[in-house]
């Protein structure tokens, strides 16, 4: 799918068909008269679970409207929220969208000059924010100049003693409004919401969503292509919504009537573990860690029973001894996705098809650590470093590159184009495509390993080394060499109570990879650096070993 | 959803996501790209049974690119096609909405005159035509001043001796053409395909739908709120790609990657077993006069199991009788459809979702006689004589509207737009909500009996009637009466070898129905006129029967 901009017929003629538009606030509206009982489950920051139903979603997300505008919020405004997992974090997504503002879900993780800088840089006119990032806006509220106050995610009980100016109570603004709103009509193309991603380096870059995309993008998401959710998912989305819209969970669930459960801040094990088992969870979302974090808590549990009937992971690659203990242990799908924050987030997947299940385990576990294939709406291509195409070979690779209508065409208030290159968005993965269209991602551009010029994926011997029973989780990094310019550093976190030393690690490689990938040293430590999202910090682990060799004198 | 057109705000901020346009030809892309080997199996109007795959259609969907370009067909232009369900019909499908021209079905079935008609006001340039309607396109081309030529779907073996001007073969066409086509990108408004509606007077009325339309309903029919189709479907369409698109199959079914079985012009009960035993259909399309031939063909031959799970019915009233003979004689869900071919076509439908199969069985079949819910993108709502909204209560009736990015908004070059009040499309049909959302058509407008200006539901006498064991089919009409103005009458066809009287008839109704709806007569007929669709012929049964009361002197 090229852009329309790029060969627009003339002349044609156009169709007799309404121009309704696709708008956010129609998901609600589907949910809440299509499955008005069904339940969103909170674990709220207040300590207890909150239930209620898509009817009572609606209802106060109606209240919000009024809210909003009385707050004084115009169409085309940015309304900010630091605010976890939660029923109310979702009556904003509905109504600041609704009434024609922007949802701008900042990232409590970014360090706070990158909160002030997003914040600024949005001009944000409120802030809506839970319990708990309260001190962080405490900190920098002074260099907040179009913020105009700050709504606390409570009731009047909980109500913090903040220095925060302008402070009002969500619950208390709540109940002085009306329940029937009248929700504006406009234009699909307009803006909903808006996410910044942080890079390793310059400052976050910001993702203008439109209406029409998120609308798009949950059509896709409840399709079997990607989520396949209907109304006995019940569906725990362990990604933030402050994050990628927790990859657009609280857009599907109301089109699938899917029950949702959303978790608060409690993203360890034994929290998660008590939602899915109470909830009856079948459907989790998560970073590869997340489910890491589970199989460790139900491994120490001796739990093997669960309601879970599959993990959806992407943010990183699956690792295949994840894949297999999911599968063997838990009778557990591990399906995995890959998208980004610039694909609104999801783009392709690989569900659980008769056909795929039919296939012998390795061969099934084998595509599952690929990232599946393109959703219907997003085309991918890969790459060479001449922009031209490369071949859909299995073993080929490229810069992977994607277009649709949920993908983005330019950071917001930006006029850097280089990662938009002919009308794609370049991914900034190195991936491989086969003949069937299965995608796979060999590393990210910057953690390739440049050796003596040629190129090792970090991630291919991760994958290895994952599978060794001793190893709980790894690290491959490019450090320093003095005649290879970079060789591979293999970081180890070893599981409880388990020991291998750097030869059985090593002895394990041989043979599955070229010999010249093999590792120069394996180095064991307790944790490995993540993100706010759960990813492996690899900039961090560069940095801080980047003399590794040299200084361990063990180049050769 | 209000058309965008009537509340647009001013100066909201735009989303900076990719512009990519909606087209139809991306629905076969994706099939072919994702699953190439899936089959499409036809009965060919040659006799034969032909089989290919999507890849195989991709390829010569290419081909009939380039010979659209040969023809000189313009964007914009109208192609016409008077062909049964074939895959040729479904490579005319992509390829001349793919060239940006406009695939105008013709409804062989029609009268002559009627397609005279519509061709000359649709200007088709050229005719694509089956063998067996050459001879009905001989009737009227000297008639027919803007068709160039005409091509007829077979290959040189089996080319018709015929007097049209200009015939060329289809398959002599394709094999001169190259295999790699560059579809041409443009509005996703623009029109792609055209279909006629045939009133009861006037002439026929043109719905011109566009990519967007086609597209995201193909979407919401791949969804578990409509078809619920996906890869391991075997779709069998009994109902005419000439009319209203077989109901979205041929876009539908590459989207999900399901089975496609095109059944050509065989629509009796031996031709549609055959193709369902051996190609393990799974879900059927079609009216409810296409299964009471299968179940009369089943019950003849003393067939009860069927690898049919479900059959999708619309096009008129699900009949209680019918909904539990597929359930308890075939364990097949009788899934209830409503749509129009203004609403391209499919709007509402009852899937069998979990919590559905768990009712009890008598309360799941009386759902299942309503038309169910609508899908996400459709806003009905129902209006009395007065346009104002009647109360969603299970029992209030008024003419039931919809709107959506898939529904006509006028007539393709027709001013009149009476049947579009207030960004509405009026239906024609009666109707009742309940607050659930369940929809139920309670007659067509023009059936409703006006017996001393109150409404008697032609369509709810016909449900309990054909519940009676005796009773094959049935129709209530109303004619004419001195006193009453209308009072109804009840036509039957009774099943083979099966015996019974107007008096059992009648006591079979009572009680069942107020006193004052009982028809005041029964007449049995062998019989019922029905349309190209297998509709009943309402209109000519009032035509014919108009006088039967006050010539029978049975008016009391």
């Amino acid at each position: 799918m090229q852009t329309a901009a790029d060969s627009k017929l003339s002349g044609t003629l156009r169709g007799n068909m309404m121009e309704s538009q696709l708008l956010v606030i129609d998901l609600l509206d589907f949910g809440r008269k299509t499955f008005p009982q069904q339940e969103i489950v909170s674990r709220r920051l207040e300590g207890d679970i909150h239930r209620y139903t898509y009817a009572d979603c609606w209802r106060r997300t109606n209240q919000l409207g009024y809210v909003l505008n009385a707050l004084g919020i115009q169409a085309g405004d940015c309304v900010a929220t630091l605010a976890w997992n939660t029923y109310r974090h979702m009556e904003l997504y509905y109504a600041v969208s609704g009434v024609g503002a922007v949802l701008h879900t900042v990232n409590p993780r970014l360090f706070s000059e990158q909160v002030e800088y997003i914040i600024n840089h949005a001009e944000d006119r409120y802030v809506f924010v839970d319990l708990g990032f309260v001190e962080l806006l405490e900190e920098i509220q002074e260099r907040l100049p179009t913020v105009r106050g700050y709504i606390v995610l409570t009731d009047e009980a909980n109500m913090p003693n903040t220095s925060l100016p302008n402070v009002l109570c969500y619950e208390t603004l709540l109940d002085a409004q009306k329940e029937q709103y009248a929700w504006p009509r406009f234009d699909e193309n307009s803006a909903a919401s808006l996410c910044y991603t942080s890079g390793t380096t310059g400052n976050p870059k910001g993702v203008l969503y439109s209406h029409r995309a998120l609308v798009l993008h949950a059509q896709a998401t409840v399709s079997r292509a990607l989520l396949d959710m209907d109304s006995d998912t019940v569906l725990l989305p362990m990604v933030a919504m402050y994050h990628a819209s927790a990859w657009g969970a609280p857009y599907a669930a109301p089109l699938a009537g899917s029950k949702l459960v959303l978790p608060g801040k409690g993203m360890d094990g034994a929290s998660m573990w008590e939602l899915i088992e109470s909830e009856r969870v079948t459907v989790g979302l998560g970073v590869p860690t997340i489910w890491l974090t589970l199989h460790n808590y139900l491994a120490e549990q001796n739990i093997t029973e669960t309601p879970l009937e599959r993990v959806c992971v992407g943010g990183a690659a699956s690792p295949i001894g994840m894949v297999r203990a999911f599968a063997e242990r838990y009778q557990v799908y591990w399906q995995p996705i890959w998208g980004m924050t610039e694909t609104a987030p999801l783009a392709t997947s690989l569900p659980p098809t008769a056909a795929l299940m039919a296939l012998p385990a390795e061969e099934r576990y084998a595509l599952q650590t690929t990232a599946g294939r393109a959703a219907f709406g997003v085309e991918m291509e890969i790459f060479d470093a001449d922009d031209q195409p490369v071949a859909h070979d299995g073993s080929s690779s490229g810069e992977l590159r994607v277009r649709g209508p949920w993908i983005c065409r330019q950071y917001y208030k930006n006029d850097d184009l280089s990662s938009f290159p002919n009308g794609w968005l370049a991914t900034g993965d190195i991936a491989v495509i086969d003949e069937q269209g299965y995608m796979r991602v060999v590393d990210r551009k910057k953690d390739v390993i440049k050796s003596g010029g040629e190129w090792i994926s970090s991630l291919e011997i991760e994958n290895i080394v994952s599978l060794h029973e001793a190893v709980n989780e790894c690290a491959v990094v490019g450090v320093k060499h003095p005649k290879w310019d970079e060789r591979p550093l293999l970081l180890v976190v070893l599981n409880k109570n388990m020991q291998a030393d750097a030869d059985d690690i090593l002895a394990y490689l041989n043979g599955k990879i070229a010999k010249w990938w093999l590792p120069d040293a394996v180095e064991f430590v307790t944790e490995l650096p993540k993100t706010g999202t759960g990813k492996v910090r690899k900039n961090e682990l560069r940095y801080a070993y980047f003399h590794y060799l040299t200084k361990q004198g063990t180049a050769s």
